[in-house]
C-alpha cells in the first residue's frame, strides 16, 4: 500500500467496529502506546471521562494500577519495548488487561486482543485504534460515523487547500506550531508529530487556555519570530477559549491561523482536524521531496538500543 | 522585592511547612491551576502515584470529580479565572476542595486556603506551592529538606555556568528545546515557561522515551537544525531513558545538552532543576536587555477579555 493509499485508508476504519468487554465496576484506565500507536489514547483521553484515563507514553506503571484499572495496551506492531514492560507489570497488578495490535507479542501474551490489518504505517491506524475506545466508552449513532466517512472522504477528494498551507511552510522554511483548545490538545500533538514524521521537520504545539500564562508573552516580543507559523485549532468545548484566541492575536500581533473543524459532532470534528493534518503533512514532504513513508531513523535507534 | 531577591526565596520556601487534612478515603486528586501556579500540580502528578492525579489547566472540571476527590485549587492571586470556574465547579459535586494563594477570590471562597506571602511573581512562589503536595502527600525527612536548601544556595551564589549558556542561545538566536525524562517532564516544561516568562523568546519542550517514535526524525533532518538549542533534563528515574538519550544523539546526530541534577533525593534533584532554569532564563533575559518580571502582555490579555 503506499502512503496515499494509507491516508484514504482512514474512511474505512471508522467503520471498524472492534470493542472491548471491560468488567462493570473499574474505576481508572490506562492506555498505553508510544507515538503514532500511543495518540488514540491522548485523544481518546480528552472526550471520555467517567473515570481517570492516563495515556501512559513509558515504561512505568502509577502504583495505583490494580483490580480496579481497565488497561489497554496498543501497540501496531505488537512490540513495542514500552508497552510490553508496562503490559508485563499491569497484568502482575491483576489490572483487567486488553490490547490492539495487528501481531507480534502482545498479542500472545494478551488473550483479549483485538488483531488488526497489518502493513500499513502505526500512525496510519488511529482509526483502527481509536474506534474500539469510542465503540466500547462512548458510542456514537450510525449517522454520525456516516457522516464523519463523508468529511473523510471529502479531504481525500480535494486537499488543495492543505497543499497550498505546505507551500507557505515550504518558502520560508517555517517552523509550525500548533495550538490545540479542549478538546483538540492531543489532535495538535498529532499534528505535531506528522509534522516530524511524514515531513521531517521540527514542530511544536501548545494549547489554551494555558498558553495565555506564557507563551502569549513571546508570542508577543520572541526574536524570529516571523519564521514560525502558527495553527490554532478552534471550535472546542468552550466558547470562552475562542474569545482568547482572538485577543490573544489582538495583544501580540502574532497571526494564528485558524482552522474550524467540519462536522456537527465531536466524533466527526475530531477526525476532519486529524485528517486535515495529515494531508497538510504529507503535501509538505512532496514539497520538500522527502519520502513520507521512511521512519529509518526509528528503525535504527531500536536496533542500537 | 527585585527578581534576583524573588529567585533566591526559593530556597527559603522550600522550609515552607503548610499541609492540607485529606480525608483518608479519597481515590483520586485534580490539582488546578494555570500557568506559575499551575506546574507545582504538573511536577508534583509525576511524584506521586497511589491515586490518579490530574493537574487541570482548563476550565472544564472532568465527569467523575465528586466526594472521593480530593481537588487543590491554586492560584498565586487567587482571582484567576479558569480556575475560579473550576473550583465552583469542584465544590457543587461534593469535593474536599483545598487551596493555596496569597489572597483574592480563592480565599473568601474555600475555608481551607493556606495563606502564602504575596509580592512575589506566580512563577516565582513554586516553592510555597510545591512543598505543601510534598508535605502532606509524600514527606521527605529534615535531612533531605536541608540538603535541598543547600543545592539552592549554591546556585544563588555560583550561577556563572548559567549566564555562560545564557550567552550561547544569545550568539545565535537559538531557540531553547528541552526534553524531560521521568519524572522530569514537567520541569522541562517550566524550563519552555520560564524561558517565555523571564527571556522573552519562544521554547518548546517534550520528552523521552516518547519522543524517540516521532521527534527523533527530524532531529536527524529538519531544515534550520542549527537555529535550536537542545537541553536533556537527564538521571530520571529508568537508565532504559539515559541509554536512550545517547543512542538518539548517535543516530541523530544532534548535540543534546545533557543536565545531570546534583542531589540524592527526588527532592534535591527536582529543585536543582528547577532553579537551573531559573538562572539559565533569567541570565538570557538579562543579556537580551529585557525585563524579566514584565508580564503586561498577559495583563493586557486579562483586561481584554
Amino acid at each position: 500500500m503506499n502512503f496515499t493509499e494509507e491516508l484514504k485508508s482512514l474512511k474505512d476504519q471508522v467503520s471498524f467496529d472492534g470493542r472491548f468487554e471491560p468488567p462493570s465496576d473499574f474505576n481508572n484506565m490506562v492506555i498505553a502506546g508510544m507515538g503514532g500507536s500511543g495518540i488514540a489514547g491522548k485523544i481518546f483521553s480528552e472526550m471520555y471521562d467517567d473515570v481517570p484515563v492516563l495515556s501512559l507514553d513509558d515504561y512505568h506503571v502509577p502504583g495505583y494500577v490494580n483490580d480496579k484499572t481497565v488497561f489497554i495496551a496498543m501497540s501496531y506492531s505488537g512490540n513495542t519495548e514500552e508497552v510490553i514492560t508496562s503490559t508485563d507489570e499491569a497484568l502482575k497488578r491483576g489490572a483487567h488487561v486488553y490490547a490492539v495490535s495487528s501481531g507480534g507479542k502482545l498479542s500472545e501474551m494478551i488473550k483479549d486482543t483485538l488483531e488488526i490489518p497489518s502493513g500499513l504505517q502505526p500512525r496510519s491506524s488511529l482509526g483502527y485504534m481509536l474506534m474500539p475506545l469510542i465503540n466500547t466508552f462512548l458510542q456514537y449513532d450510525d449517522d454520525s460515523v456516516e457522516r464523519t466517512i463523508s468529511l473523510l472522504d471529502r479531504l481525500d477528494t480535494d486537499n488543495e487547500m492543505q497543499k497550498t498551507m505546505a507551500s507557505e511552510i515550504i518558502d520560508g522554511e517555517r517552523i509550525p506550531v500548533i495550538y490545540g483548545l479542549s478538546p483538540y490538545r492531543a489532535v495538535a500533538y498529532r499534528w505535531r508529530t506528522q509534522f516530524h514524521e511524514n515531513s521531517k521537520i521540527l514542530a511544536f504545539s501548545h494549547y489554551f487556555p494555558e498558553l495565555d500564562h506564557n507563551e502569549i508573552i513571546p508570542l508577543k516580543s520572541t526574536y524570529r519570530k516571523d519564521l514560525f507559523k502558527f495553527y490554532v485549532l478552534t471550535g472546542g468545548r468552550e466558547e470562552r477559549n475562542d474569545r482568547r484566541v482572538r485577543v490573544t492575536e489582538d495583544v501580540t500581533g502574532a497571526e494564528l491561523r485558524k482552522i474550524e473543524p467540519l462536522g456537527d459532532t465531536l466524533l466527526e470534528k475530531i477526525f476532519y482536524l486529524i485528517h486535515f493534518g495529515d494531508y497538510l503533512t504529507f503535501h509538505l514532504a512532496k514539497l520538500r521531496g522527502v519520502d513520507a513513508t521512511d521512519v529509518s531513523t526509528i528503525e535504527e535507534l531500536k536496533k542500537k538500543l
